[in-house]
C-alpha cells in the first residue's frame, strides 16, 4: 500500500482527524489531547474564550495552565496576569494548574509530570510547545485566540506539514556535545526559516544515543528553524521515561519506511563540534573555537531548552571546585521544583553556590527578558536558552550568544566563550 | 563624674568625634567606619560623589556596595543601576563589593561577613542600616547625598539623639515568640514616630536571651518607630558572633549605669504574645489571635528583617511534613548565599520545596515591591518583612500584614493568619 505510507506526524494528525490517510497541504480538523497556556498567553486566551459564550472548557483534564514566565510575580501587571490565570483555573476546575511554588517552566514540567504523552496532539500558546515532539507527540505553538478556540471545542485545524528528515549517524560524539549542539548545528545549516511550516523529524543512531533530556532540548528548538513541529519517534528510552509518568493510555506511532520527505539531511555526529550561536539569530551557529576571546558579562543556564537535570549535572561537572569569573554573573535556573530538588540532593546546588552562582527558583525569567537577569546596555550574555534576537534578554544594545550547558559553565569560569577543556 | 555619664550611643559618637563628652542635641562631626549603599541608592550617591571633584573614595576598605534590591537584574533600568555600581566599585577598588551570585541582602550580609563591628559608626543609604546596632555599633540610614559626602570625606555630621531605654524583663517567652514579636510589640506601644530621632536601646534578660539573629531583627526595625538608631550593648553572645568574623579591631562600649534616658519602658517578655501588624502601619501590632479568619494569598519569609538562618529554621520546624495551602503562594528567601547553603545542608530547603514553597535566591525583591512576589489588586500578604505601607508589595489596593517566621509559616499552611499551634 505504497500510497498509504505516512510519516509519524502525518499518522498522528490523520488519526486525530478520523482519517485513514493525510497528505501534506491537506487541511484537517484534529481532536486535541492537550491545550496549554501560560501566565502571559493564558489571560489573552481566557478573554477570547469568554467571548465565545461557552460556559466551560471542553475537558478540564485536557487544559494545562502554567504560571511560569513572570512568576513569582515580577510586578503588578504580572501579578494581575497570574491572578487571572488562577481564577480561571479555579472556576473551571482545571486539573493541570500549578500554583507558584508547585510549578516549573511549562515545557520542563509537563513531560516530567506525564501530562504530555506519545501520540498526542498538543497545542500551546507558546512557541516552544514543539518540545513535546521528543516524546513522539505532535505538538505545536499557536496564537492565544486559536488556543481559546481549542479550549472551547477540543479541536484545532491544521494544514498537514511536509516533513524533513534529519539523520544523525553514529554515536561518536565529540566531548561534551549534547542535543543543544545538534540542534544549533542543524539550524546553522538550514537557517531560521529552513523548515518553515514543516515537520522536523530527527532520527538515527545519534538521536537514539541521546537522553530524553537531550531530545527534549532538540525538539524544543525546532521552531527556531521555523518548523511547525519537531518530532522523534519513540524508542525504548521514550517508553521508559513515559511509563514512569503516564496516568492515561497513549499510542506510539512510527514513520513508515517509505514515507515521503521533502528533504533529507544526513550528518555524522562525529563531525559536529560544540556550538555557539552568535548574535542575533540562532542560525549564526559556529564551532565554539570561533568564540575564543569574546568576553561575557552574564551566563544563564536554564529555561525550557536546557533547564533539565542532565543540564544541571553537566554544568556542575564543569563548575565543581571552580569559581565563576569575577566579572561574570552566573544564573542557574532549574526547570522545575523536582529538578531543583534532585539537583540539591545530588549536591549540584552546593557546587553552584560554592562557585558563586545565583540559583533561582524555576522561572522563564531572563530567557525572554522577563526578569531575574536582564542585560544593561552593551552587556553580553552566553545563555543556554533558545533565542538570541536583538534585545531578547534586555537592552537593545546587549548581545546574547547561545550554547549548551557545558560551554556555558566553562565560559562562566573563564569570563569568555570557552571550550570546557580550557577549565578542566 | 556624674556629668560624664553617657549612653552607649553617646559614647560611640563622642569618641568618633574626638570628644570626651557629648549631650543630646549637640551637633558633631564623626569619623566613619563604614559607608554603605545598594543598587538603588548607590548610583545616586555615585552621581553626587562625582560632582565633588574628588578622585577616590576616602578609604576603599570602608565603603560597602551591595547589589541586592533589584538583583538579579529585574529589568533594563535595574541592570543599568547594577552596572553603575559595579563599574564604580571596580574603578575605585572597593573591597566590600560583591557580585550577584556572591552577594546577599545587605543587612544580612555585612554582619555575617564581619564587615560591621561593635563600636563602629556606620552610615548607609538605606533606612534599615540601623540593623547593625545589634552588634553594639551606631548605625543609621542617610540620604544618598549624605552618603556621597561620607564616601568622599570619611565623615558625617549628626545631632546627638536622646535615648530611650527598653527593658525586656525575664526570659519566660511565650511559645514561638521571637525578636520580631518584641519589636512589633514595641512599635505597637510607642507608634511609628514614638522614637523619632531618638536612640532605642534594648536591654534586659529578655534581650540577653535572644540569639544574634533575633537581635538583628529587633534593631532592624528601630527605624519603623522613627528612631535614629537601635542598639543593643554587646555581651558574650555578641563577642562570640563577632570574633568568628572580624578581620579588624573593634571596641566595645556600654552605657553608664547613670546615663540619661528621656524615657524608659519596661515589659516582661512573658506578657508579649505572638504579634501581627495589620495594614497599613507597623504600629498596628496586635496579638496573632486577632488575625483569626483573615485569609491570605501570599506569605513571604525573608528580607533584612527575617531572612537569617534562625528564621529559616523556625519556618522549617513548622512546615516540616506540611503542605502550603492551595490558595497561598509561599516565597522563602534566605538572606545570603551562606544562609541559603546552610539551610540546604540542614535539609530546610528540602522541607520548603516539599511543602510547596518558592525558594528564591537572596534578594530584597518583594519586600519593597521590587519583584519576586508582587501583589495583584485585592491580594493580601503576610510577610516577615518590615513595612506594610499602602502598596508596599504591589497594587495600592493590596494589603500586607507583618509577623515573625513562625506565624508566617503556620499561616501559609492554613491559608489564614494563624498561631503555630493550629498546625502542630
Amino acid at each position: 500500500m505504497r500510497d498509504m505510507a505516512m510519516t509519524i506526524t502525518e499518522k498522528i494528525l490523520a488519526e486525530h482527524a478520523g482519517l485513514d490517510k493525510v497528505v501534506p497541504g491537506q487541511l484537517i480538523t484534529a481532536q486535541l489531547d492537550l491545550a496549554l497556556a501560560n501566565d502571559i498567553t493564558g489571560p489573552v486566551s481566557i478573554r477570547e474564550f469568554e467571548k465565545f459564550g461557552v460556559e466551560t472548557v471542553w475537558d478540564k483534564t485536557k487544559v494545562a495552565l502554567v504560571p511560569d514566565h513572570f512568576t513569582p510575580n515580577k510586578d503588578i501587571a504580572s501579578a494581575e496576569l497570574s491572578k487571572a490565570l488562577r481564577e480561571f483555573a479555579k472556576k473551571q476546575g482545571i486539573v493541570h494548574y500549578w500554583e507558584q511554588g508547585r510549578v516549573g517552566v511549562e515545557h520542563c514540567l509537563l513531560p516530567e509530570q506525564g501530562v504530555t504523552l506519545p501520540g498526542d496532539v498538543i497545542i500551546g500558546a507558546d512557541s516552544h510547545t514543539c518540545t513535546y515532539g521528543a516524546l513522539g507527540a505532535f505538538a505545536t505553538g499557536v496564537g492565544s485566540t486559536d488556543l481559546a478556540a481549542g479550549m472551547a471545542t477540543g479541536e484545532a485545524w491544521f494544514r498537514i506539514p511536509e516533513s524533513i528528515k534529519f539523520i544523525f549517524k553514529g554515536t561518536n560524539f565529540q566531548p561534551w556535545v549534547s542535543g543543544k549542539d545538534l540542534i544549533l548545528y542543524t539550524i546553522g545549516k538550514i537557517g531560521v526559516d529552513g523548515a518553515r511550516y514543516r515537520s522536523m523529524e530527527f532520527t538515527g543512531e545519534g538521536i537514539a544515543a541521546l537522553s530524553m533530556d537531550g531530545r527534549l532540548t532538540m525538539c524544543n528548538m525546532a521552531v527556531e528553524a521555523g518548523a511547525k513541529n519537531g518530532i522523534i519517534p519513540p524508542d525504548e528510552k521514550t517508553l521508559a521515561y513515559v511509563n514512569e509518568r503516564a496516568k492515561r493510555p497513549y499510542k506510539v506511532y512510527h514513520s513508515d519506511p517509505d514515507a515521503q520527505y521533502v528533504e533529507v539531511y544526513e550528518w555524522d555526529v562525529a563531525d559536529i563540534p560544540l556550538q555557539v550561536a552568535f548574535p542575533h539569530l540562532p542560525e549564526n551557529a559556529k564551532p565554539v573555537s570561533e568564540g575564543k576571546g569574546i568576553k561575557i558579562d552574564q551566563v544563564v543556564i536554564g529555561s525550557c531548552t536546557n533547564g533539565r537535570l542532565e543540564d544541571m549535572q553537566v554544568a556542575a561537572q564543569i563548575l565543581k571546585g571552580q569559581k565563576v569569573h569575577g566579572d561574570v554573573r552566573l544564573i542557574v535556573i532549574p526547570g522545575t521544583q523536582d529538578i531543583y530538588k534532585q539537583a540539591m540532593q545530588e549536591g549540584l546546588i552546593d557546587i553552584f553556590i560554592d562557585a558563586g552562582a545565583v540559583v533561582s527558583t524555576p522561572t522563564c525569567g531572563p530567557c525572554l527578558g522577563g526578569y531575574m537577569g536582564i542585560l544593561a546596555k552593551g552587556e553580553r550574555a552566553l545563555s543556554t536558552t533558545n533565542r538570541n534576537f536583538v534585545g531578547r534578554m534586555g537592552h537593545p544594545e546587549s548581545e546574547v550568544y547561545l550554547s549548551g550547558p557545558a560551554v556555558a559553565a566553562a565560559s562562566a569560569v573563564t569570563g569568555e566563550i570557552s571550550h570546557p577543556e580550557e577549565v578542566l
